[in-house]
């Protein structure tokens, strides 16, 4: 590292920090230093200064005066003025290589690069390891809540249980309107890309792909195990029509996009899918653009954690908290450090498996088309019978212009590969037209 | 410090933790420390051990086999043995008197005593600062929620405008079973009490004195400045009846008790009263025993974190994180280290004043006793022109069998000293009958 616990006067020398990408959250990073330099100061014991921003282009909604500004963001990494390199390019492949680079230089490293760590953070974090500087990343997960740091650090007298978030603020935007105003998924997303919610391609967004790479990161910090990307089950939700929305709330639930994490004796589950939450959960009414998780801990209970999930501040909110924690602790060895994981390294669990959804029980909601006749019930409630399902709820709808009449279905728990094989057989069913809408059901009670 | 940073293996020297106080809180912590013994080791890289615990008598509810006892809790201060003393015993002096020796043995010290924190603070973390050891304590404010951390360390890059939270789960019962069962508030008390859920001298709860204690906290860390609990405005619960609550209901808001601290160009607000809050507000859906504080940063927006205010284990998961903080960095010098009330000891603000409550701005209901004859709203509407109140709302109900009829008024934000004024020229209207009732009303939207 190139500065130290020096002091002046009453005053730490500043820790310089260098930031790579000048998009939102790079801009909203570099004015919330600026204008909050002062308060920040007097939290960290130093000055914070940006003392060199690598970007593409200008931004017109950051003034730079002042700063060192390059075109080639690896000049940031082996600039040796620099503590602290700040990765907010995005994407998998530079950022990679870019904050290798920076921890082969002995550079302390913020990302709000949650494709990144989920995809690249074992590797990362050994390299850190090796050169004894800290990678964080707070902002990469539920952008301006710090609850990665409440997992790591708040709850670490705790063996977690479960949690389960709504970790993309996009998505939730989108159920949240076709909740209120019954409209079609296609329809809102479109909006959303007008009004700048929504990305040009929404595939990360809605097919939950964000989702998980967050739900990864939250699953290791939580149950001590490395990142494994690959096995997260992964469900979208451009499949929800308002009539399911519709029939949930008769029945008393909401449906939100949630990602879960929970731990049981065979292994860990790790999915994010569109689920049916009680309404009267406080989760339930976390609505728009944003962001909660719940965490539930052995000792404590369930709490919750909620804000803003993404935007130019808020995430800066998360970048900067990043900093101050390595500027509080410029000199502080690795070992007294809290590690990448919230574990140490050494204990990670390297043998618990994550399960596949086959694997998972859950409680279902069923919509089964079929045509009004008599006699359709009864065969659906006793495949579900034979597959060792049980009902909890049932709605059967009059049928109106068609001969179809949605039948609605409500499962206790069962394993997800019973409810496969029960799917498969309703479906092919003389009486049941198209295929059976499953989406599965938490209470989130305990 | 006793033990240091050795090596042994892969594994750190154990901290050896000495308890003081085996009541609730104090077998919660000994329990999880030695449930969860393994998962907390991996966390913190070493072993925490319960060397000594300091008690009157034994506690049922607590395992205590191979653990050193001791009737004299001074001993446990002295013990040469002992790298963190826990204080759970409650109260002022002794508990003072007890930190106060610890920190002169060189001893870091978790205390989850937030009247001794909110009254004594100052001193002890000056001494903490002249001994480079730490005091922690966020068990002291909103139980496991870990809302200290969320403010003092995920929140740093933020100037803080306000913080409103739920920090009292006996009152929040109180309010949650009136609302929900019409119930008196004496007769809800009573309950309580028989459960257990409140003291049987209840004053510190429905009063808002152990409020006015943890919002005193949550005040100074959210601003930097000292712990000024003396100069607090405490107003508590036993005069809510239904009828208001019914009201507000109506209204479309709820009643919650809240702590709030606010920040504005004249100085800072530390309130604690019942309040009004909109019902779509998600801290307006927390009941029950359950704590919840919104914070509100100026970068990251509103943020709320939500969980089990009081009880053994929730309040020990808090306690625990505390002395894992601890032993994580048990090398790290003061310097380092996250400063007590999250911002350096020399930048505490000294200067900018807690306001009177006189000086607060806020929005009011008031609910009027007034005889059923013309001429009586006009008054009332006349008076409150006159100092300059504005009206959002008014309610005037029928009157029953009484000639009384309640007239209920919204009012837009006012000084508290011209509703004051307004207020005693209302109730010296002849046909006003009783006291003016007045609950204040907080929006919490930005």
């Amino acid at each position: 590292m190139t500065t130290g616990n020096m002091q002046e006067g009453n005053v730490l020398k500043p820790v310089k920090v260098g930031v790579c990408g000048l998009g939102t959250v790079g801009s909203g990073t570099v004015n919330v230093l600026r204008r909050n330099a002062e308060e920040i100061a007097r939290r960290t014991g130093r000055p914070i200064i940006v003392e060199q921003i690598g970007a593409r282009r200008d931004n017109p909604n950051c003034d730079t005066t002042g700063i060192n500004i390059t075109r080639d963001i690896f000049d940031v990494v082996s600039n040796p003025e620099i503590d602290v390199v700040v990765e907010l390019i995005g994407g998998y492949d530079i950022a990679r290589e870019l904050v290798l680079k920076a921890i082969a230089n002995g550079k302390h490293v913020v990302t709000a690069n949650k494709a990144l760590i989920a995809v690249h953070g074992n590797e990362i974090f050994a390299a850190a390891r090796e050169q004894g500087v800290v990678v964080a990343y707070e902002s990469a997960v539920a952008g301006g809540i710090p609850v990665i740091k409440g997992i790591r650090e708040g709850l670490s007298a705790n063996k977690i249980n479960w949690l389960a978030g709504i970790i993309n603020g996009t998505g939730n935007y989108i159920m949240t309107q076709m909740r209120d105003y019954g409209r079609d998924f296609n329809d809102v997303l479109k909006e959303a890309q007008e009004l700048g919610y929504a990305e040009a391609d929404p595939t990360f967004d809605v097919e939950g792909i964000d989702a998980a790479h967050k739900l990864t990161i939250l699953g290791s910090v939580a149950f001590g195990i490395p990142l494994q990307f690959e096995k997260a089950y992964t469900e979208g939700i451009s499949k929800i029509t308002p009539l399911d929305i519709e029939q949930a709330d008769e029945l008393g639930y909401i449906i939100k996009h949630l990602g879960i994490a929970r731990r049981n004796d065979n292994g860990v589950e790790l999915r994010v899918h569109p689920t049916l939450i009680p309404k009267d959960r406080l989760i339930a009414n976390v609505h728009g653009v944003l962001n909660a998780v719940m965490v539930q801990g052995d000792a404590v209970g369930p709490t919750m954690y909620y804000g803003p999930g993404a935007g130019a501040e808020p995430t800066a909110s998360s970048v900067i908290a990043d900093i101050v924690d390595i500027a509080r602790g410029l000199d502080i060895d690795y070992a007294n450090r809290v590690p990448p994981l919230g574990f140490t390294d050494e204990t990670l669990d390297q043998n618990t498996p994550i399960l596949p959804m086959e694997e998972v029980n859950t409680a279902y909601y069923l919509r089964i088309q079929a045509v009004d006749r008599p006699g359709v019930l009864a065969n659906i409630a006793s495949i579900l019978s034979e597959k060792g399902i049980s009902i909890e709820a049932i709605i059967q709808k009059e049928a109106k212009e068609s001969q179809l009449v949605p039948i609605i279905l409500l499962t206790h728990q069962t394993k997800e590969q019973q409810m496969n094989a029960a799917i498969a057989d309703i479906e092919a069913l003389a009486d049941v037209n198209d295929e059976v809408v499953r989406i599965r059901v938490e209470g989130l009670d305990s």
